[in-house]
């Protein structure tokens, strides 16, 4: 005897998310069967964030709107944009409180491994922006990895003649950390990008 | 700025699922917003799975109908029960072909850390079963933990005194390991349970 259909197509369907193989898609669904109310309250929030959240459609973060909060703001400094992997970023630069300027979103990182290419990520709209927006600085937000490194240097490459100023945001000792832990890599930036001692 | 409630409400049910945190929630709402497609498959089988999957009155399986396709059958031995933690142990031990007699699924196993207690688990339903049923062996198939060999032997106390024959499945060292890489309590099972060799 096999599982019943239902049971088995949604274990399938769980298995195509990231992070979720064939145990605990099984573990997934027979928590929502026997739990009461889970699978409603994942239903009902599904359902929302399918038929509510887009993405904005200047900037690429996820909204309901056709544009985002950001974007539509007037409180914004429209002459700087700050370039993100994916829109928890965004959210994660918001709740810092040091940054008054717009975003631009990429959707992912270029990775030839994963057949990701410029093609299948926002760089031509961010080229678009730069040129039509009077945009005066980019400062490149990317994750300190290699695919992060490399959508750094293509997107470098590909606006260096554009005359705005490119920035990539600072690499070094973490706050909180000891410096026994961190890798060679993160020392090394953080002493070439050492600073002047203020006062 | 912060991300919209539809996107936050999905990541926070989400959360309520085994084995998935808030980054990885984060991951799986980031992914369906960006698959066309998956999140739709997703509802229409969790809506399949809530509406249509239920527990078998009498053995505890998940099942279609009131009674599960094994439960229902007139063509197994109704004369031994295999007791299993979940549903997906009756599939596999299904898979093997080797067992033709009926089932009992507990649910779970005791775990006083997790406040899991005999009330918890469907245990009286399985005294009910020995006593009314005819039941002449009963096989204890719980997985060889700490959790497992608690429930195993809850259930042998409370069943000891009913006349039928109780078992546990064999531990032993499993088909296609090397024997170096076995634990010290398989191999101490693996001896003391040693049998003679059939020529």
């Amino acid at each position: 005897m096999k599982p019943p259909s239902a049971f088995i197509r949604f274990t399938q369907s769980l298995q195509s998310l990231p992070g979720i193989g064939k145990k605990s898609a099984e573990r997934i669904a027979f928590h929502i069967l026997t739990k009461p109310g889970v699978g409603e309250k994942i239903l009902h929030s599904l359902e929302r964030i399918i038929s509510e959240i887009k993405f904005c459609s200047n900037c690429g973060n996820i909204t309901i709107e056709n544009l985002c909060h950001i974007c539509a703001s007037t409180e914004r400094d429209r002459t700087i944009i700050c370039v993100v992997e994916k829109p928890m970023d965004v959210f994660a630069i918001e709740r810092s409180n040091s940054f008054k300027g717009l975003y631009h979103v990429l959707g992912d990182l270029l990775s030839p491994l994963d057949n990701v290419g410029p093609e299948n990520i926002n760089i031509a709209s961010l080229v678009t922006r730069i040129k039509t927006e009077g945009i005066k600085e980019v400062i490149i937000a990317t994750n300190p990895t290699t695919e992060g490194e490399a959508t750094a240097l293509y997107i470098e490459e590909n606006l260096k003649n554009s005359g705005v100023r490119i920035t990539r945001i600072a690499r070094g000792i973490p706050f909180g950390t000891d410096i026994d832990f961190a890798d060679d890599l993160t020392l090394t930036r953080a002493l070439e990008d050492r600073k002047d001692f203020k006062g």
